[in-house]
């Protein structure tokens, strides 16, 4: 499984990178042909934080960061961290099998703006982490720390030992958001077509619905995703 | 500008078709190849309310429906339906300058689920209403009442004299979207780089924020609208 693609694409992420991880930049490669303002921009934020530049004809557009190792972890680097975490409310987002690249991307992303703890991902069940993964989680996926779990039902274990409660999203249940109260939370989400899969659902401690519609009953994931992680910020931000 | 593609892939847009609008149906398409539950199940459902159904070898995995036109309207049509409101607060959202696809659909979706009075589209800054509209809007956008004006700002002239408030969503604004009250609102959305047009939020009658962190500091627009569309459901649902 690829979990560590090492480039990164598009003016957003890599000013996002350049603004809070410049230390994991190890080159910029821009456009040979292109000058504009954003570029210059660019060229001049890498000169301050001392990052090599090339200008390549191969890339038209956008530019392009080559990075070091993304920040993932294991199980036991997720125990270590909730054993320290002192009073810290923490909020999880778990990914238990969330295949579009594209979803995965959003979710990260929301859950970055949203100052989530740290994304875990079935990784035997999940998209792995692509290019597509990076850019459209637009700068996201490179300021959270990412837990790669292969049995994520010890993983759910570990997190309810530690007092964090474990919320599965499904269009099925019947209780709201705003009826919980948690001193940590994890916020399970499953795929479009099948949701999160039954093993997984049945060791959640609650599972919830966002809207209920006669019609039409699921949100996208992303979109839902979103919509949970504010609502647990702000029941315990 | 295309806004009226009349094919229908997949089987969560023509379930939820089959189920709620029915009658607009011409024909539903399905694989020759293709002997399993689901496509049975939709067959019957099909022969249940007398739609057509053909057999092709040219589609390959999910079926297709082709239906008649879609449920579009004009300022015209928009202004006799606030005219007739009666003492319902309406909800309305507006897409400025939303010119990915993908982000169009998904906005439609969660409009139809959150059950928006409709969806008013700035036609020449925004994507056609494309075949991916369609797909991502998973069945949204054939529940939905949409607006296409051409004159955006006449558009919100219009609400605003209908007590409609205008709201804009935007990463520089201050104010909370819980701080609101209203008799009826229109969201308006802009696109993901450049965010709304400045002469459309300039007469807007709110500015507001969902989240502020200064690492990174922009939601997927359509994550943003859902978190928005959920929000006023709950000041006025």
């Amino acid at each position: 499984m690829k979990t560590d693609n090492q480039i990164r694409e598009g003016f957003h992420s890599i000013e996002i990178l350049l603004k809070n991880r410049p230390e994991v930049i190890k080159k910029v490669i821009v456009p040979k042909t292109r000058e504009d303002a954003r570029i210059h921009k660019l060229l001049e934020a890498c000169s301050d934080k001392d990052i090599a530049v090339e200008k390549s004809k191969k890339i038209k557009k956008n530019p392009q960061a080559i990075v070091s190792s993304m920040n993932t972890g294991s199980l036991k680097d997720l125990k270590n961290y909730l054993e320290n975490l002192s009073d810290k409310v923490p909020i999880f987002v778990v990914l238990d099998n969330v295949i579009d690249p594209r979803n995965m991307g959003a979710i990260m992303r929301s859950s970055a703006i949203y100052g989530v703890d740290g994304i875990i991902i079935n990784k035997n069940h999940c998209s792995p982490i692509t290019e597509v993964v990076h850019r459209t989680s637009s700068g996201g996926s490179d300021l959270l720390k990412i837990y790669m779990v292969s049995n994520l039902i010890n993983c759910i274990k570990a997190l309810q030992a530690f007092g964090v409660e474990v919320i599965g999203l499904s269009e099925h249940a019947n209780q709201a958001i705003d009826q919980l109260s948690f001193s940590g939370a994890a916020l399970v989400l499953g795929s479009e077509e099948k949701g999160i899969r039954e093993k997984t659902l049945l060791n959640c401690d609650h599972q919830i619905n966002l809207v209920r519609n006669d019609k039409i009953n699921s949100l996208n994931v992303a979109v839902a995703a979103g919509i949970a992680l504010s609502e647990l910020k702000k029941i315990n931000g």
